[in-house]
C-alpha cells in the first residue's frame, strides 16, 4: 500500500511534488494503469503514487508532420482509434490496450501483436517532456525525424520503468495506414513445426506484420473465454497478419501459406471477413485473461531468444514443465523471438510455487543460453530484477546503476524497481 | 595533433589501453575515418588517437535472424555491398559511405538518402561490445528484436560521440531487399515550390524511400563536377525514390509526379534505367565534395525542422544569406527536414568569416524556433558544442552531463566533444 495517492494536473505539478517528496526523501511511484507484469508499480518502499487520470489530453494530431502529442494518461487504444479516424497508423499495440496508458506504454517499452514488422513503442517516440528527479522540467527531441543534439534521453527514458523522471508529455511519431490487410490462421499437430515455421518465415525475407503463436492449452482456454472457433484439435497455431498494397500482401500471404504447409501444417486458411479477421487477433489478444481463470495464479513470463532459436526454446519450456512437474502454457510474439511461457498455478501452495520458480530460473537460463534476455517487452520491475545481471553481467548492472544514481543520487524515483531492493523509507505520519 | 596514434586489435586491447590512459589522466580520441563534420575527432586536448584499422572485420551474417555482427572499422558500403551479395539490405547510407566506417556511423547516429523511409543508423544497431571508461568490458542487446533488461545502454552509446566508451564490435539489423525500386528527378523554378512538395507528398501519406533537395547553386557545382546531365536552369530539384513491390512503387511515384506538377514542377522525369538511377543518387552523394571545390573553405551546417517547416527554413536561409552577403547553398535530405545550408568561403578572410559565423547562429536560432535542432545527423562535435544549450536549455545539458560525469568521472573518452572546451592534457613526455 502507498502511503498516498496523488493526481497532479500538469508538469508543474509533478515538478512541485518531485521537489517536495525529494526534500524529504519520500520514494515517488509513477503509475498509470497498473497492468505491468513485474510489480513495477507495487509501492514496496512506501511512499507516493502519482496517477495520470487528469493528465489524460490527446494534444494535438498533426496530419502534416505525422506526430501525435499527448499527456502520459491517455489509453492506448483511444490514442490508436483517435488517430485512425484520420486514417493514421500508430502501430504499437499491447494486448493491454484497452486499459494500459501511454505513460505506461512508453516506460516500458511496450510491444505488441504489430511489433514483428512494426517495431515497439520506443520506435514511435519522438520526444518526451520529464520532469527529473531533481524537479528540473526538460523537453527532448521534438516533431523531429532526426536529432542528434546530444545524448538520447528519449530513448534513455523510454523504458526506464519510472525509475529515473517522470513522463509528463510525449510526441509520438504516426505512419500512413496501410492500404490493406490479410489474416490468416495455420495450425500445426506438432509444436516444433509451428516454431520452424516462423523460422522459415522469416528467413524467406518475409517480415508479416503479426506472426504469433499459441500452444494447445492456450487455444484451449482462449476458446473458452473468446468463442471464435479456435481449432481444439491444433497442437499449436499461428496467427499471421500482413499489411500494405494488396498485391504484395496477396503474394506474401501465399508464400507464407506454402512455408506453413511444407513445415507440417494441416491447415492454413484465410479470414473471409474483416470481422472474422478482427475476432482472432482479438481472441489472440485475451490469452492472458483466459488463462488467468484456469487457476488461482497466473505467473507469466516473457523470456526472448533470437529467432532461429524460437523452436529451441519452446521444446525447452516443455521439457522444463514436464521435469518440475508445473503447468505451463505458451504463446506469444513468435516473429520478434518474444514468448510468454505462462504458468497457471495456486500461490497458496508453497510447495508447488518453489517448484514454480525452479522451472522459471531455468528458462531464463535457457534464454540467456540461446542468446536472450531474461525480458523483452514487461519490464523488470521487483520481480526480475534478481535475474538482470544473468543478461548484463556485473559491468552492465554497473554501468546502469551508474546512470540511475547520478540522476536520482537520493533514490526515490521508484526505488526497488530494476535494481531490486533497497531499504523500505515509509512516510512517517506527523513527521 | 594527438601525443599517440595506436591500432588496438581487440577489445581486451582497447580495454588496457583505456586502463593506463585512465590511470595517466590521458585523453583518449577514437577514430574512425575522421569524415565527421563536428570537429568530433580533433584531438583538441591531446592524448592518443584510437584507431580501428585493424578491427575492420565483418564477423558474422546471420541469414535466419536477418543480423551481421562487424568490428568498428569496417567501411560502411564495404558492409552494404557484403550483404546485398545474400539479397539483404542495410538501409543507412550517409554520402560518405565509400569512406565511413560502421564504428563512426554508429557513434554519430549518422544518417542517409534513404533515412525518410528506412531511419537512421540507430534504428539499425540491436547490440554493442563497448569498451567503458573504466576499462570495463560491457554487452548490451543481442540479435533480438525486443529487450527491455534496464536501461537501453544501446541507443546511449550510438549517438554519443566516443565521450562516453570505445565500440568495439555491433550487431546491425538487416532487413529484406526490396524487389523494386524507380528514381525520379522533379525540376522546379522556385525554390519554395520544391520545397512545399516535400510537406505535401507526406502530408498525402506517402513516406518515398529517398526525398532529396538542391538548390541551384548545389545543382551547378554537383553537375560541373559529376557530369550526369543535372538540369542548370532548375531552381531547385527533388531527387525521388521509391522501393517495394513493383505495383505499389509504381502507383507512388505516378502520385508523387501529380502532387510534384501541381506544386508547380516544370519537369518530374523517371530514371530510365539503374544507371542512370544509380548516376542521379551518386551524384547527390557529391554534392559536399563538389561544393567544397568552389572556395578554399566549406562550412556546411546540419539544421533540422519538423518536415512542415522546410519550406519556410528555406527561406529564412536564402534571407540570412543575404542579410550577411554570404554564399549559403542549400541541399540535404529535405524529407527528414534535414537541410545543409553550405557556405562556400575562404577562412584566411577573418572579416568575412565573422559574418559567416552570425549567418549561421540566425540558420540556428529559425530551426529552434521552427521546432527544430542544431544537428540532424553530424553531431555537436566541438563545432556545435556552442549551440547546444539553445536546443536543450540548462536543465537537458545539466542531465547529460551528469550521465557523462557518472560513467567518466576523469573525462578521458573525447573530451571537449559535446560540451564543448574543458581544460587542455598534453601527454608530457618523459613524465
Ligand atoms: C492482459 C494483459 C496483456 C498485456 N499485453 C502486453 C503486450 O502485448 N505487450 C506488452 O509489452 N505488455 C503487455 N502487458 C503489460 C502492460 O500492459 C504494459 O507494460 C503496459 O505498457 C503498462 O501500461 P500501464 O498504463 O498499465 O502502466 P503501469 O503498469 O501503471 O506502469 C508501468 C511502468 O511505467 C511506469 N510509469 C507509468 N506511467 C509513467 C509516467 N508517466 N512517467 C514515468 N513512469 C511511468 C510505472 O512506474 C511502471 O514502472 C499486458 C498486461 C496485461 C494485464
Ligand atoms: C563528403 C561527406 C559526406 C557526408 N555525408 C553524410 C551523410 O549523408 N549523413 C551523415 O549522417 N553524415 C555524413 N557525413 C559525416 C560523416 O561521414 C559521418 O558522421 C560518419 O558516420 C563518420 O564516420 P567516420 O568513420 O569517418 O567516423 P569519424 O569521423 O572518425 O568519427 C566520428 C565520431 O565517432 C567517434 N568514433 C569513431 N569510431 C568509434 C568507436 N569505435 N567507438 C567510439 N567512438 C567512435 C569519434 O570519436 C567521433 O566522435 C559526411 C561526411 C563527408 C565528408
Amino acid at each position: 500500500m502507498p502511503d498516498a495517492v496523488v493526481s497532479p494536473g500538469s508538469a508543474e505539478e509533478v515538478s512541485e511534488i518531485v521537489r517536495f517528496c525529494r526534500s524529504e526523501g519520500i520514494p515517488i511511484v509513477p503509475r498509470g494503469s497498473g497492468t505491468n507484469l513485474s510489480a513495477g508499480t507495487t509501492p514496496t518502499a512506501g511512499g507516493v503514487v502519482l496517477l495520470f487520470n487528469r493528465m489524460n489530453q490527446i494534444l494535438e494530431i498533426d496530419e502534416e508532420n505525422l506526430t501525435v502529442t499527448v499527456q502520459p494518461g491517455v489509453i492506448t487504444k483511444d490514442l490508436i482509434d483517435a488517430v485512425e479516424m484520420r486514417g493514421l497508423f500508430y502501430p504499437p499495440d499491447p494486448s493491454s490496450m484497452k486499459i494500459s496508458t501511454i505513460g505506461g506504454n512508453i516506460s516500458e517499452n511496450s510491444g505488441g501483436l504489430r511489433g514483428l514488422k512494426y517495431g515497439v513503442t520506443k520506435d514511435y517516440v519522438l520526444g518526451l517532456e520529464a520532469v527529473m528527479p531533481d524537479g528540473s522540467v526538460i523537453k527532448t527531441g521534438g516533431k523531429l525525424a532526426k536529432d542528434v543534439a546530444g545524448y538520447d534521453l528519449t530513448k534513455l527514458l523510454t523504458g526506464a520503468e519510472g525509475t529515473l523522471g517522470v513522463i509528463t508529455e510525449a510526441t509520438l511519431k504516426l505512419i500512413p495506414m496501410p492500404s490493406s490487410k490479410k489474416t490468416m490462421l495455420a495450425q500445426f499437430a506438432a509444436m516444433d513445426q509451428a516454431a520452424e515455421a516462423v523460422s522459415a518465415i522469416i528467413a524467406n525475407r518475409i517480415i508479416p506484420a503479426t506472426l504469433e503463436f499459441m500452444d494447445r492449452a492456450t487455444i484451449r482456454a482462449v476458446e473458452d473465454f473468446a468463442k471464435v472457433g479456435l481449432p481444439l484439435e491444433a497442437e499449436a497455431i499461428l496467427l499471421i497478419e500482413q499489411d500494405g498494397a494488396e498485391a504484395a500482401v496477396n503474394d506474401e500471404m501465399q508464400l507464407m501459406k506454402e512455408i506453413c504447409e511444407k513445415q507440417g501444417a494441416f491447415s492454413v486458411e484465410l479470414a473471409k471477413t474483416a470481422e472474422e479477421a478482427n475476432n482472432l487477433m482479438t481472441a489472440r489478444r485475451s490469452a492472458l485473461s483466459a488463462l488467468a481463470r484456469l487457476k488461482p495464479t497466473t505467473i507469466l513470463e516473457d523470456a526472448t531468444v533470437p529467432r532461429s532459436k524460437v523452436a529451441e526454446m519452446v521444446e525447452a519450456i516443455t521439457k522444463i514443465a514436464v521435469k518440475h512437474q508445473v503447468t505451463i502454457c505458451t504463446f506469444g510474439h513468435a516473429g520478434d523471438g518474444n514468448l510468454h511461457p505462462t504458468c497457471i498455478t495456486d500461490a497458496r501452495i508453497t510447495e508447488e510455487m518453489h517448484r514454480v520458480e525452479a522451472a522459471f530460473e531455468e528458462i531464463f537460463k535457457e534464454a540467456i543460453r540461446l542468446g536472450g534476455t531474461i525480458t523483452g517487452e514487461h519490464g523488470v520491475g521487483e520481480m526480475k530484477a534478481p535475474y538482470l545481471e544473468w543478461k548484463l553481467g556485473a559491468s552492465g548492472i554497473n554501468v546502469m546503476k551508474l546512470i540511475k544514481q547520478s540522476l536520482d543520487p537520493d533514490n526515490i524515483m521508484n526505488p526497488n524497481k530494476i535494481f531490486g531492493k533497497s531499504e523500505k523509507k515509509r512516510v512517517v505520519v506527523g513527521k
